[in-house]
C-alpha cells in the first residue's frame, strides 16, 4: 500500500533530502559545516522574510519556544499569552514552569483571537515584557492575526513572540514587515524535513531585552549563546550536522518554487480541502481557517477514531484526529511542506469512500469534483 | 580520496543505519513510534548497564547535561565538578549559568582526578547534593575512575552524574553496580549516530530527587516530564523519531557484536594506537588514557594545525586537534564507535608519512609494525 502522510507534522519530505540525510557524517568543526550554516542563514532568513540573524536549534519546536522566552523574559517577568488552543497553552505552560506571570487573553477551540482583546490586555499590563502568539493554532487549524498582534505590540515596550511552528512555510509570516521580535518554528512542518531542529528569528528588539536579562535559568537553548557563535557561522553546542546538511536542500526546493507561490499553493489546497469536506457535508471547525490544515468536526454518531483507522489502514492516509478534549471530535487534514493538489484530491477520495463504508449518507464524487473547480479556477488566466 | 571521519564525535555511522536515515518520514504518536521506543529502551539500557529509565532526548549532549542538573539540583545547591578539562568545566559552566554553587576539583590537563581528592572535597563541603565528574574527557583523552567515584558517592546524600558522552559504549560503565545516578551520552560518538541525541539514566536516587526539587529552570529538558512519557512508550515533544528509528539499527550492531566484545575492540585499538605513536616518538598526552581516542603531544618544533591539514587533504584521515589552550599542542584520533583495526592502522600510516612530509625523523613501519603486534596478540589463545 502506497502511505501519504498527511499529519500536521511530522510532514512528507522530498526524496532529495531524504537521500542527503542518508550521506556519511561530517565533522562539525569544519569549513564545509561553516558554508552550510551561512547558505541555510540566507535560505531561512528568506522564509521568515527577516533580516535578522535567525538561530538553528537541536531541539523541537517546544524548545525553540523556550529559548524566546527565558532568554528574554527577566525573573517574574509578566507575559500576555494569546490562547486560541493546545499549542497557546503551551506557551502558558513554559512561564508557569519558570515562573513568570503568565496573563491569559483565551477564546474558545475554534474561534480566533480578536486583536482588540489584545489591546485591551496590553491596557490593563502595561508591565508586560512579552507577548505570545500562535500563527497557525494546530491544534484547531485556526490561523492568528499575527500582522494585526503585531502592530499593536509594536506600539509597547514588550516583544511579540510567535509560534510559527505549523505555519511559517505555509503563509505570509513577514517577520520584519510585521513587527515580530521572535519567531519560532520546527524543521518537521512546512520546511520538509524530520524532526529534530527548530529556528528563532531575534530582532534588535529581542537582542536588547536578552541583554539586559541575567536571570539563572538558561544554558543549552540560550539565544545569547547561539546568535554570538552564529556570527562566526558555528554554533555553542554541538549541532545535529547532518540535519542541517539536508535541510538546506528542503530550504533551495522553497526557494526554486518561491515563497510567495509556496504560500498561493499552500491556500489553494486548503481551499480545495475546504470546499470537498464541504461537499461531503463535513462542518468545518476553524473561524479564521489556516493554510496548511483543515480541520472539520467528526459528524454526530460517528466514531472519529474508527474514521481514521479506517483511512489509514485501507487508504494508506494517515490523518490526524484531535488531542486533548478534541479527541474524536474533529479530523486534522494537514496540506503543509511537500504536498500538492494530488494527494489533497486522494486525501478527499478516501474520505468519501471511507464515509461510505461507515455507513454515512455520500455523493460520491463530490469532494474530489468540489477540490477539482478550485483547482481549475488556479488554471486559466484571471 | 576515501573519507576517514576519526574525531572524537561525530563518529562513522555504519551504512546499514545511514539507510535508515533516508526511509520515509512517520507519524511520531504511532504505534510504530512506541514500538521503537520500547526496542531502543531495551538496547540503551543494555548498553549503559542499568535497569533504571534512560530517557532520549532531542539534544545534544549539553543538554542532556543539563537535564540532569536542573532536574535535580534545588535553586542554589552546591555542586561538586570533578573538571580534568574542558567538559569536566561544562559541568562547572552550566552550574555557574543556573545559580548553583559549584566547587570544583581540578587538576591540570591531561592528568587524572585522584578519587581521593574526591572524598576530601565531600568532607569539606557535606551539603553537595550533586558530584559531577567526566568517564572519558574528551579534550585530553583522559578516563575518569566512576567506578571509584561511585563508591565514595554512595555513601553520602549527593548524587553522582556522569558525563559519559564520549566514553559510553567505548570502556565499562557499569552504571547500577557502580551507583552512578545520571548517566548522560549523546548519539555521536560510540553509539554510532549523527549528532541530535542524548541520552540520560535516571535511578531511584535521582527520581526522588527530582520530586522534591520545584526550582522555576526548566521545561523542555525536565527529566520528571520525560520519565512520566517514557512509561508509555512516548515523549512530551515530538522527538527526533527518524533518527530514534535509526538508533535501533546502531544499537541491534552492538547487542550482535556484544557489549564486552565492543569495549574490549576499543581498549585494542587504543593500545595498538599507543603503541603506533609511541614507536613513531610521539608523546603520550593522558595520563590514564581512555580507549575511546589516543592523544599525542604535537612534536616540538612542529606545526600541529599544518599536520592535521596534510593528514586530512592528502590521505583523507578526518582528526581532531586540541581545543582552546591546547589548540596546537595536541593530535586526537578517535577510535570510538564504527571503528576497527585496519582503520587504526591506517591512520598510523597516514601520520607516518605525514611526519616524514614534514621533515621529521620518522622509520617507516614502525608505527604499523608496533600496532599490528598489538593486533597479532589478539589473534593467538592466551
Amino acid at each position: 500500500m502506497k502511505l501519504r502522510l498527511l499529519t500536521p507534522g511530522p510532514t512528507p519530505v522530498p526524496e532529495e533530502t531524504l537521500l542527503e540525510l542518508a550521506r556519511p557524517v561530517f565533522y562539525h568543526r569544519s569549513p564545509e559545516m561553516k558554508q552550510i550554516l551561512a547558505e541555510t542563514l540566507e535560505d531561512l532568513r528568506y522564509v521568515f522574510c527577516t533580516k535578522n540573524p535567525v538561530v538553528t536549534l537541536t531541539s523541537s519546536g517546544t524548545g525553540g519556544m523556550e529559548s524566546a522566552l527565558v532568554s528574554t523574559v527577566p525573573q517574574g517577568g509578566k507575559v500576555i499569552c494569546l490562547i486560541a488552543g493546545r499549542w497557546g497553552e503551551r506557551w502558558r505552560n513554559i512561564c508557569k514552569a519558570f515562573g513568570f506571570e503568565a496573563s491569559s487573553v483565551e477564546v474558545p477551540y475554534g474561534k480566533a483571537i480578536d486583536p482588540e482583546q489584545l489591546r485591551q490586555a496590553l491596557a490593563r499590563h502595561p508591565d508586560a515584557v512579552a507577548v505570545c502568539c500562535t500563527l497557525c493554532e494546530t491544534a484547531t487549524g485556526v490561523a492568528g492575526d499575527v500582522e494585526a498582534f503585531g502592530k499593536i505590540v509594536a506600539e509597547t515596550k514588550a516583544l511579540l513572540l510567535v509560534d510559527a511552528i505549523s505555519g511559517l512555510g505555509t503563509m505570509p509570516c513577514r517577520c520584519d514587515d510585521w513587527r515580530v521580535d521572535l519567531c519560532v518554528t520546527g524543521s518537521q512542518k512546512a520546511l520538509m524535513m524530520p524532526p529534530g531542529l527548530a529556528f528563532v528569528s531575534v530582532s534588535d528588539k529581542a537582542i536588547k531585552a536578552m541583554e539586559k536579562n541575567t536571570s539563572p535559568r538558561v544554558f543549552y537553548l540560550d539565544l545569547r549563546k547561539a546568535l554570538a557563535k552564529l556570527q562566526e557561522q558555528d554554533t555553542p553546542w554541538t549541532p545535529a550536522n547532518t540535519l542541517i546538511r539536508a535541510l538546506r536542500t528542503s530550504l533551495k526546493r522553497i526557494r526554486s518554487e518561491g515563497l510567495e507561490n509556496v504560500w498561493a499553493r499552500h491556500e489553494r489546497l486548503a481551499a480545495a480541502a475546504r470546499a470537498g469536506m464541504q461537499a461531503l457535508g463535513l462542518e468545518l471547525f476553524a473561524e479564521r481557517p489556516a493554510p496548511g490544515l483543515t480541520v472539520a468536526h467528526v459528524p454526530a454518531g460517528l466514531d472519529g477514531a474508527a474514521l481514521l483507522k479506517l483511512l489509514e489502514k485501507k487508504y494508506g492516509l494517515k490523518l490526524a484526529g484531535g488531542q486533548d478534549t478534541l479527541k474524536g471530535k474533529i479530523i486534522r487534514l494537514a496540506h503543509m511542506g511537500h504536498v500538492d493538489q494530488f494527494d489533497v484530491l486522494a486525501a478527499l477520495a478516501g474520505l468519501e469512500l471511507a464515509l461510505l463504508e461507515l455507513g454515512r449518507p455520500v455523493k460520491i464524487g463530490a469532494a474530489v469534483s468540489a477540490a477539482q473547480q478550485v483547482f481549475a479556477a488556479a488554471v486559466l488566466p484571471a
